[in-house]
Protein backbone atom coordinates (compact mmCIF):
# COMPACT_ATOMS: atom_id res chain seq x y z
CA UNK A 1 0.00 0.00 0.00
CA UNK A 2 0.74 3.43 -0.80
CA UNK A 3 0.65 6.15 2.07
CA UNK A 4 -2.17 9.35 0.73
CA UNK A 5 1.43 11.56 1.36
CA UNK A 6 3.07 9.43 -1.03
CA UNK A 7 0.15 9.74 -3.10
CA UNK A 8 0.35 13.54 -3.19
CA UNK A 9 4.06 13.91 -3.52
CA UNK A 10 4.30 11.72 -6.33
CA UNK A 11 1.57 13.77 -8.04
CA UNK A 12 2.91 16.97 -6.95
CA UNK A 13 5.99 15.98 -8.76
CA UNK A 14 4.28 16.49 -11.93
CA UNK A 15 4.24 19.70 -11.56
CA UNK A 16 6.82 22.43 -12.10
CA UNK A 17 6.03 24.10 -8.31
CA UNK A 18 6.20 20.43 -6.93
CA UNK A 19 9.67 19.79 -7.85
CA UNK A 20 11.19 23.05 -6.80
CA UNK A 21 9.35 22.78 -3.44
CA UNK A 22 10.33 18.66 -3.04
CA UNK A 23 13.99 19.21 -5.20
CA UNK A 24 12.97 15.92 -7.14
CA UNK A 25 11.34 14.21 -9.74
CA UNK A 26 9.61 11.31 -11.24
CA UNK A 27 11.12 8.49 -13.33
CA UNK A 28 9.60 5.78 -14.54
CA UNK A 29 10.12 2.42 -16.47
CA UNK A 30 12.91 0.01 -15.63
CA UNK A 31 15.43 1.17 -17.77
CA UNK A 32 15.34 4.42 -16.41
CA UNK A 33 15.28 3.46 -12.96
CA UNK A 34 18.01 0.99 -13.31
CA UNK A 35 20.24 3.78 -14.76
CA UNK A 36 19.74 5.80 -11.70
CA UNK A 37 20.79 3.71 -9.83
CA UNK A 38 23.74 2.63 -11.80
CA UNK A 39 24.41 6.07 -11.78
CA UNK A 40 24.26 6.32 -7.76
CA UNK A 41 21.69 8.74 -8.30
CA UNK A 42 20.15 9.69 -4.45
CA UNK A 43 16.42 7.78 -5.00
CA UNK A 44 13.92 9.10 -2.99
CA UNK A 45 11.34 6.43 -3.54
CA UNK A 46 10.39 3.35 -5.60
CA UNK A 47 6.49 2.05 -6.29
CA UNK A 48 6.45 -0.92 -8.07
CA UNK A 49 2.69 -2.65 -8.82
CA UNK A 50 1.92 -6.13 -8.19
CA UNK A 51 2.25 -7.41 -11.54
CA UNK A 52 5.78 -6.02 -12.06
CA UNK A 53 6.41 -8.12 -9.13
CA UNK A 54 5.31 -10.65 -10.33
CA UNK A 55 7.34 -10.47 -13.91
CA UNK A 56 10.60 -9.59 -12.19
CA UNK A 57 11.94 -12.07 -10.18
CA UNK A 58 15.09 -10.39 -8.96
CA UNK A 59 14.07 -7.61 -6.47
CA UNK A 60 16.99 -7.09 -4.53
CA UNK A 61 18.61 -4.29 -6.27
CA UNK A 62 15.09 -2.22 -5.50
CA UNK A 63 14.94 -3.53 -2.40
CA UNK A 64 17.98 -1.58 -1.06
CA UNK A 65 15.73 1.81 -1.59
CA UNK A 66 12.45 2.60 -0.01
CA UNK A 67 10.44 0.88 -1.61
CA UNK A 68 6.25 0.74 -1.82
CA UNK A 69 3.97 -1.96 -3.63
CA UNK A 70 0.81 -0.93 -5.07
CA UNK A 71 -1.82 -2.91 -6.99
CA UNK A 72 -2.12 -2.42 -10.82
CA UNK A 73 -5.25 0.22 -10.53
CA UNK A 74 -3.05 2.77 -8.00
CA UNK A 75 -0.22 2.06 -9.95
CA UNK A 76 -2.18 3.43 -13.10
CA UNK A 77 -3.24 6.51 -11.34
CA UNK A 78 0.39 7.37 -10.50
CA UNK A 79 1.60 7.04 -13.66
CA UNK A 80 1.56 9.58 -16.70
CA UNK A 81 2.52 6.50 -19.20
CA UNK A 82 0.03 5.17 -21.67
CA UNK A 83 0.99 1.54 -20.75
CA UNK A 84 2.40 2.23 -17.16
CA UNK A 85 5.74 0.33 -16.50
CA UNK A 86 5.07 -0.58 -13.15
CA UNK A 87 7.81 0.63 -11.61
CA UNK A 88 8.57 4.41 -11.14
CA UNK A 89 10.71 6.46 -8.43
CA UNK A 90 11.23 9.53 -6.76
CA UNK A 91 14.74 10.75 -7.41
CA UNK A 92 16.55 13.62 -6.41
CA UNK A 93 17.68 16.59 -9.19
CA UNK A 94 20.97 15.87 -9.24
CA UNK A 95 23.71 18.48 -8.33
CA UNK A 96 25.26 20.61 -10.99
CA UNK A 97 29.24 20.77 -11.85
CA UNK A 98 30.19 23.77 -12.41
CA UNK A 99 30.25 25.03 -16.34
CA UNK A 100 33.51 24.28 -17.95
CA UNK A 101 35.13 25.60 -21.06
CA UNK A 102 37.35 22.62 -21.49
CA UNK A 103 33.94 20.70 -22.39
CA UNK A 104 31.88 21.81 -25.25
CA UNK A 105 28.49 22.79 -24.07
CA UNK A 106 24.98 22.66 -26.22
CA UNK A 107 22.68 25.82 -25.20
CA UNK A 108 19.00 25.94 -26.51
CA UNK A 109 17.68 29.53 -26.32
CA UNK A 110 13.86 29.39 -26.08
CA UNK A 111 13.29 25.46 -26.59
CA UNK A 112 9.58 25.10 -25.85
CA UNK A 113 8.72 21.76 -26.88
CA UNK A 114 9.38 18.91 -24.09
CA UNK A 115 9.83 16.25 -26.35
CA UNK A 116 12.87 18.20 -28.30
CA UNK A 117 14.54 18.85 -25.16
CA UNK A 118 14.62 15.02 -24.38
CA UNK A 119 15.54 14.18 -27.64
CA UNK A 120 18.55 16.58 -27.08
CA UNK A 121 19.41 15.41 -23.69
CA UNK A 122 19.68 11.77 -26.04
CA UNK A 123 21.57 13.08 -28.27
CA UNK A 124 24.19 14.38 -26.46
CA UNK A 125 24.69 11.44 -24.11
CA UNK A 126 25.29 9.50 -27.25
CA UNK A 127 28.13 12.31 -28.68
CA UNK A 128 29.74 12.51 -25.52
CA UNK A 129 28.73 15.82 -24.94
CA UNK A 130 27.69 16.11 -21.00
CA UNK A 131 26.65 20.22 -20.43
CA UNK A 132 23.21 21.54 -21.86
CA UNK A 133 22.63 25.07 -21.21
CA UNK A 134 18.73 26.59 -21.21
CA UNK A 135 18.06 30.05 -21.79
CA UNK A 136 15.14 31.57 -19.02
CA UNK A 137 11.40 30.28 -20.07
CA UNK A 138 12.42 27.50 -21.59
CA UNK A 139 10.50 24.36 -20.98
CA UNK A 140 12.35 22.57 -17.76
CA UNK A 141 14.70 20.25 -17.70
CA UNK A 142 12.92 17.81 -15.02
CA UNK A 143 9.81 18.30 -16.93
CA UNK A 144 7.85 14.81 -16.90
CA UNK A 145 8.39 14.84 -20.89
CA UNK A 146 11.68 15.75 -21.32
CA UNK A 147 12.32 13.06 -18.98
CA UNK A 148 10.41 10.08 -20.69
CA UNK A 149 11.92 11.23 -23.60
CA UNK A 150 15.39 11.60 -22.85
CA UNK A 151 15.11 8.05 -21.71
CA UNK A 152 17.64 8.43 -18.76
CA UNK A 153 20.26 10.22 -20.34
CA UNK A 154 19.77 13.39 -17.56
CA UNK A 155 21.78 11.10 -15.64
CA UNK A 156 24.91 10.91 -17.79
CA UNK A 157 25.42 14.62 -17.91
CA UNK A 158 27.59 16.78 -15.38
CA UNK A 159 25.68 20.17 -16.34
CA UNK A 160 22.07 20.63 -17.05
CA UNK A 161 20.78 24.68 -16.37
CA UNK A 162 20.93 28.50 -17.41
CA UNK A 163 24.37 29.54 -17.57
CA UNK A 164 25.42 33.35 -17.10
CA UNK A 165 26.10 35.96 -19.84
CA UNK A 166 30.11 35.46 -18.24
CA UNK A 167 29.78 31.61 -18.61
CA UNK A 168 27.98 31.80 -22.02
CA UNK A 169 31.02 34.33 -23.20
CA UNK A 170 33.98 32.19 -22.03
CA UNK A 171 32.76 29.92 -25.11
CA UNK A 172 33.07 29.97 -28.97
CA UNK A 173 29.71 30.62 -29.58
CA UNK A 174 28.47 28.93 -32.85
CA UNK A 175 24.98 29.21 -33.89
CA UNK A 176 23.01 26.82 -36.26
CA UNK A 177 20.88 28.39 -38.44
CA UNK A 178 19.02 27.36 -41.77
CA UNK A 179 20.21 30.59 -43.83
CA UNK A 180 23.56 31.61 -43.10
CA UNK A 181 27.02 31.11 -42.09
CA UNK A 182 29.50 27.94 -43.14
CA UNK A 183 28.00 24.50 -44.56
CA UNK A 184 28.45 22.05 -41.82
CA UNK A 185 30.63 20.18 -44.41
CA UNK A 186 33.31 22.10 -44.09
CA UNK A 187 33.89 22.96 -40.85
CA UNK A 188 36.12 21.00 -39.01
CA UNK A 189 37.20 20.18 -35.17
CA UNK A 190 35.87 23.81 -33.51
CA UNK A 191 37.70 24.31 -30.06
CA UNK A 192 36.13 25.16 -27.37
CA UNK A 193 32.77 25.38 -28.63
CA UNK A 194 29.24 25.97 -27.72
CA UNK A 195 26.54 25.01 -30.03
CA UNK A 196 23.40 27.53 -29.93
CA UNK A 197 20.60 26.34 -31.51
CA UNK A 198 16.92 28.63 -31.14
CA UNK A 199 13.31 27.65 -30.65
CA UNK A 200 11.29 26.71 -33.69
CA UNK A 201 8.94 29.09 -33.69
CA UNK A 202 11.59 31.96 -33.60
CA UNK A 203 15.01 30.85 -34.21
CA UNK A 204 17.54 32.28 -32.21
CA UNK A 205 16.77 35.24 -30.09
CA UNK A 206 18.08 38.96 -31.11
CA UNK A 207 20.18 39.41 -27.97
CA UNK A 208 21.81 35.70 -28.35
CA UNK A 209 22.73 36.38 -31.61
CA UNK A 210 24.83 39.40 -30.75
CA UNK A 211 27.05 36.96 -28.73
CA UNK A 212 27.52 34.84 -31.85
CA UNK A 213 30.77 34.33 -33.40
CA UNK A 214 29.76 32.37 -36.31
CA UNK A 215 27.16 30.09 -37.25
CA UNK A 216 27.04 26.68 -39.36
CA UNK A 217 24.02 25.74 -42.24
CA UNK A 218 22.88 22.36 -42.86
CA UNK A 219 22.05 22.32 -46.66
CA UNK A 220 18.66 21.57 -48.13
CA UNK A 221 18.09 19.59 -51.05
CA UNK A 222 14.72 19.52 -50.96
CA UNK A 223 11.85 21.62 -50.24
CA UNK A 224 11.12 20.80 -46.66
CA UNK A 225 10.96 24.28 -44.71
CA UNK A 226 12.92 23.07 -41.85
CA UNK A 227 14.34 20.58 -40.02
CA UNK A 228 12.89 19.20 -36.38
CA UNK A 229 15.67 21.13 -34.12
CA UNK A 230 16.54 17.45 -32.57
CA UNK A 231 17.42 16.31 -36.01
CA UNK A 232 19.44 19.52 -36.89
CA UNK A 233 21.23 19.21 -33.71
CA UNK A 234 22.30 15.36 -34.01
CA UNK A 235 23.69 16.12 -38.11
CA UNK A 236 25.92 18.84 -36.45
CA UNK A 237 26.48 17.40 -32.95
CA UNK A 238 27.78 14.04 -35.35
CA UNK A 239 29.37 16.37 -37.53
CA UNK A 240 31.46 18.25 -34.21
CA UNK A 241 32.58 15.35 -32.43
CA UNK A 242 34.03 13.37 -35.14
CA UNK B 1 -22.49 27.65 -39.75
CA UNK B 2 -21.13 23.69 -40.45
CA UNK B 3 -23.70 21.07 -41.14
CA UNK B 4 -24.18 17.99 -39.00
CA UNK B 5 -22.82 15.94 -41.55
CA UNK B 6 -19.75 17.80 -42.27
CA UNK B 7 -19.10 17.90 -38.45
CA UNK B 8 -18.80 14.17 -38.29
CA UNK B 9 -17.09 13.46 -41.48
CA UNK B 10 -14.37 15.80 -40.00
CA UNK B 11 -14.14 13.56 -36.49
CA UNK B 12 -14.28 10.16 -38.72
CA UNK B 13 -11.36 11.26 -40.38
CA UNK B 14 -9.24 11.82 -37.17
CA UNK B 15 -9.95 7.38 -37.31
CA UNK B 16 -8.25 5.27 -39.52
CA UNK B 17 -11.44 3.88 -40.33
CA UNK B 18 -12.78 7.33 -41.68
CA UNK B 19 -9.82 7.74 -43.75
CA UNK B 20 -10.19 4.86 -45.46
CA UNK B 21 -13.47 4.98 -46.01
CA UNK B 22 -13.42 8.81 -47.39
CA UNK B 23 -9.64 8.47 -49.10
CA UNK B 24 -9.09 12.11 -47.39
CA UNK B 25 -7.25 13.06 -44.52
CA UNK B 26 -7.35 16.36 -41.86
CA UNK B 27 -4.42 18.96 -41.93
CA UNK B 28 -4.57 21.88 -39.67
CA UNK B 29 -2.62 25.24 -39.96
CA UNK B 30 -2.27 27.47 -41.71
CA UNK B 31 1.28 26.82 -43.02
CA UNK B 32 0.00 23.47 -43.97
CA UNK B 33 -3.08 24.50 -45.81
CA UNK B 34 -1.06 26.68 -47.53
CA UNK B 35 1.28 24.06 -48.54
CA UNK B 36 -1.36 21.76 -49.33
CA UNK B 37 -3.07 24.45 -52.24
CA UNK B 38 0.58 25.57 -53.52
CA UNK B 39 1.18 21.31 -54.21
CA UNK B 40 -2.29 21.67 -56.27
CA UNK B 41 -3.44 18.99 -53.54
CA UNK B 42 -7.17 18.38 -53.89
CA UNK B 43 -8.89 20.30 -51.14
CA UNK B 44 -12.15 19.04 -50.73
CA UNK B 45 -13.25 21.20 -47.58
CA UNK B 46 -11.50 24.03 -45.70
CA UNK B 47 -12.92 25.16 -42.08
CA UNK B 48 -12.23 28.70 -40.66
CA UNK B 49 -12.97 29.41 -37.23
CA UNK B 50 -14.21 33.57 -36.91
CA UNK B 51 -11.21 34.20 -35.16
CA UNK B 52 -8.94 33.09 -38.13
CA UNK B 53 -10.99 35.28 -40.68
CA UNK B 54 -10.91 38.35 -38.71
CA UNK B 55 -7.09 37.72 -38.20
CA UNK B 56 -6.50 37.09 -41.98
CA UNK B 57 -7.82 39.83 -44.22
CA UNK B 58 -6.49 37.94 -47.62
CA UNK B 59 -8.83 34.81 -47.70
CA UNK B 60 -9.15 35.41 -51.58
CA UNK B 61 -6.43 32.12 -51.15
CA UNK B 62 -9.22 29.88 -49.54
CA UNK B 63 -12.59 31.13 -50.73
CA UNK B 64 -11.71 29.11 -53.90
CA UNK B 65 -12.17 26.17 -52.22
CA UNK B 66 -15.67 24.74 -50.29
CA UNK B 67 -15.54 26.38 -47.24
CA UNK B 68 -17.09 26.69 -44.02
CA UNK B 69 -16.81 29.11 -40.80
CA UNK B 70 -17.35 28.24 -37.64
CA UNK B 71 -16.93 29.93 -34.15
CA UNK B 72 -13.84 29.36 -32.35
CA UNK B 73 -15.57 27.41 -29.29
CA UNK B 74 -16.89 24.89 -32.23
CA UNK B 75 -13.18 24.84 -34.41
CA UNK B 76 -11.98 24.33 -30.68
CA UNK B 77 -13.81 20.79 -30.86
CA UNK B 78 -13.06 19.95 -34.19
CA UNK B 79 -9.21 20.68 -33.96
CA UNK B 80 -6.87 18.03 -32.10
CA UNK B 81 -4.28 20.95 -31.70
CA UNK B 82 -3.83 21.99 -28.17
CA UNK B 83 -4.01 25.62 -29.44
CA UNK B 84 -6.22 25.30 -32.50
CA UNK B 85 -5.05 27.24 -35.24
CA UNK B 86 -8.55 27.96 -36.41
CA UNK B 87 -7.48 26.63 -40.00
CA UNK B 88 -7.89 23.12 -41.18
CA UNK B 89 -8.91 21.47 -44.18
CA UNK B 90 -10.08 17.80 -45.64
CA UNK B 91 -7.62 16.65 -48.10
CA UNK B 92 -7.75 13.80 -50.52
CA UNK B 93 -4.62 11.44 -49.86
CA UNK B 94 -2.66 12.26 -52.34
CA UNK B 95 -2.07 9.43 -55.68
CA UNK B 96 1.34 7.53 -55.65
CA UNK B 97 3.89 7.53 -58.08
CA UNK B 98 4.89 4.01 -58.92
CA UNK B 99 8.30 3.14 -56.73
CA UNK B 100 11.40 3.59 -58.22
CA UNK B 101 14.45 2.22 -57.81
CA UNK B 102 16.08 5.04 -59.94
CA UNK B 103 15.89 7.41 -57.05
CA UNK B 104 16.56 6.42 -53.30
CA UNK B 105 13.63 4.73 -50.90
CA UNK B 106 13.50 5.01 -46.75
CA UNK B 107 11.82 2.39 -45.45
CA UNK B 108 11.09 1.87 -42.22
CA UNK B 109 10.19 -1.78 -41.04
CA UNK B 110 7.39 -1.52 -38.19
CA UNK B 111 7.65 1.72 -37.05
CA UNK B 112 4.73 2.72 -34.01
CA UNK B 113 5.45 5.91 -33.55
CA UNK B 114 3.64 8.36 -34.93
CA UNK B 115 6.03 11.66 -34.42
CA UNK B 116 8.66 9.92 -35.20
CA UNK B 117 7.01 8.94 -38.41
CA UNK B 118 5.99 12.32 -39.33
CA UNK B 119 9.54 14.19 -37.93
CA UNK B 120 10.89 11.43 -40.32
CA UNK B 121 8.90 12.54 -43.39
CA UNK B 122 10.15 16.16 -42.68
CA UNK B 123 13.69 15.17 -42.64
CA UNK B 124 13.21 13.39 -46.20
CA UNK B 125 11.94 16.33 -47.64
CA UNK B 126 14.88 18.62 -46.74
CA UNK B 127 17.15 16.17 -48.05
CA UNK B 128 15.44 15.42 -51.42
CA UNK B 129 14.45 11.72 -51.22
CA UNK B 130 10.40 11.28 -52.36
CA UNK B 131 9.95 7.99 -51.64
CA UNK B 132 9.28 6.28 -48.33
CA UNK B 133 8.08 2.74 -47.51
CA UNK B 134 6.65 0.98 -44.14
CA UNK B 135 6.09 -2.48 -43.49
CA UNK B 136 2.52 -3.63 -42.71
CA UNK B 137 1.45 -3.24 -39.02
CA UNK B 138 3.42 0.19 -39.09
CA UNK B 139 1.56 3.64 -38.24
CA UNK B 140 -0.34 4.88 -41.11
CA UNK B 141 0.84 7.90 -43.30
CA UNK B 142 -2.16 9.84 -42.72
CA UNK B 143 -2.43 9.74 -38.94
CA UNK B 144 -3.16 12.96 -37.62
CA UNK B 145 -0.18 12.58 -34.98
CA UNK B 146 1.92 12.14 -38.07
CA UNK B 147 0.65 14.63 -40.31
CA UNK B 148 1.35 17.34 -37.56
CA UNK B 149 4.78 16.54 -36.84
CA UNK B 150 5.89 16.37 -40.79
CA UNK B 151 4.75 19.93 -41.06
CA UNK B 152 3.38 19.90 -44.79
CA UNK B 153 5.97 17.42 -45.97
CA UNK B 154 3.49 14.75 -47.39
CA UNK B 155 2.71 17.01 -49.83
CA UNK B 156 6.58 16.75 -51.04
CA UNK B 157 7.06 13.18 -51.46
CA UNK B 158 6.15 11.01 -54.62
CA UNK B 159 5.70 7.54 -53.10
CA UNK B 160 4.37 6.92 -49.71
CA UNK B 161 3.13 3.10 -48.93
CA UNK B 162 4.09 -0.19 -48.47
CA UNK B 163 6.28 -1.71 -51.34
CA UNK B 164 6.13 -5.24 -52.11
CA UNK B 165 9.49 -7.62 -51.94
CA UNK B 166 10.12 -7.28 -55.83
CA UNK B 167 9.74 -3.43 -55.17
CA UNK B 168 12.59 -3.88 -52.17
CA UNK B 169 14.90 -6.31 -54.06
CA UNK B 170 15.51 -3.99 -56.85
CA UNK B 171 17.41 -1.57 -54.25
CA UNK B 172 20.80 -2.05 -52.80
CA UNK B 173 18.93 -2.64 -48.97
CA UNK B 174 21.43 -0.56 -46.62
CA UNK B 175 20.49 -1.61 -43.01
CA UNK B 176 21.37 1.37 -39.93
CA UNK B 177 21.77 -0.60 -36.76
CA UNK B 178 23.78 0.60 -33.73
CA UNK B 179 25.70 -2.54 -33.44
CA UNK B 180 27.50 -3.56 -36.85
CA UNK B 181 28.18 -2.53 -40.22
CA UNK B 182 30.39 0.13 -41.50
CA UNK B 183 31.11 3.77 -39.74
CA UNK B 184 28.65 6.18 -41.55
CA UNK B 185 32.08 8.51 -41.89
CA UNK B 186 33.36 5.95 -44.10
CA UNK B 187 30.75 5.03 -46.36
CA UNK B 188 30.61 7.89 -49.75
CA UNK B 189 27.56 8.16 -52.66
CA UNK B 190 26.02 4.89 -52.20
CA UNK B 191 24.36 3.71 -55.24
CA UNK B 192 20.65 2.62 -55.54
CA UNK B 193 19.92 3.04 -52.20
CA UNK B 194 17.33 2.09 -49.76
CA UNK B 195 18.31 3.00 -46.14
CA UNK B 196 16.27 0.40 -43.73
CA UNK B 197 15.50 1.26 -39.98
CA UNK B 198 14.17 -0.82 -38.19
CA UNK B 199 11.68 0.25 -34.58
CA UNK B 200 13.04 1.35 -31.89
CA UNK B 201 11.97 -1.21 -29.70
CA UNK B 202 13.14 -4.37 -31.69
CA UNK B 203 15.19 -3.19 -34.44
CA UNK B 204 15.15 -4.39 -37.92
CA UNK B 205 12.76 -7.55 -38.24
CA UNK B 206 14.51 -11.31 -38.83
CA UNK B 207 12.75 -11.43 -42.49
CA UNK B 208 14.49 -8.08 -43.46
CA UNK B 209 17.42 -9.12 -41.79
CA UNK B 210 17.97 -11.62 -44.77
CA UNK B 211 17.42 -9.11 -47.54
CA UNK B 212 19.85 -6.25 -46.52
CA UNK B 213 23.03 -6.37 -48.33
CA UNK B 214 25.13 -3.82 -45.83
CA UNK B 215 25.07 -1.99 -42.56
CA UNK B 216 25.86 1.50 -41.25
CA UNK B 217 26.31 2.84 -38.12
CA UNK B 218 26.94 6.00 -36.01
CA UNK B 219 29.52 5.93 -33.69
CA UNK B 220 29.15 6.39 -30.22
CA UNK B 221 31.34 8.80 -27.87
CA UNK B 222 29.39 9.28 -24.87
CA UNK B 223 26.93 6.47 -22.90
CA UNK B 224 23.39 6.89 -24.49
CA UNK B 225 21.99 3.56 -24.95
CA UNK B 226 20.52 4.84 -28.27
CA UNK B 227 19.61 7.29 -30.71
CA UNK B 228 16.62 8.59 -31.53
CA UNK B 229 15.22 6.95 -35.02
CA UNK B 230 14.51 10.78 -36.25
CA UNK B 231 17.76 12.15 -35.45
CA UNK B 232 19.42 8.82 -36.63
CA UNK B 233 17.46 9.19 -39.76
CA UNK B 234 18.94 12.39 -40.53
CA UNK B 235 22.55 11.75 -39.22
CA UNK B 236 22.52 8.99 -42.17
CA UNK B 237 20.65 10.56 -44.84
CA UNK B 238 23.12 14.09 -44.33
CA UNK B 239 25.46 11.72 -45.10
CA UNK B 240 24.36 10.32 -47.61
CA UNK B 241 23.07 13.01 -50.11
CA UNK B 242 26.34 15.17 -49.57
Amino acid sequence: MISKILEKRIKSLYTKKGRLKNNSFIIEGKRSVLTAIHNSVNIKNIVLSKSFIEKNKNLATYNKYKTSVVDDKCFGQLSQVDSPPGILAEVAIPLNNKISSDFPLVYLDQISDPGNLGTIIRTCDWFGIKQIGISPNSVEFYNPKVVRSSMGSHFNMKYLGTPSSEDLNRFNLIGADFNKGKDINDISNPKNWALVMGSEASGISKTMNKKISSYVKIEKFGKGESLNIGVAMGIVLHRFTN
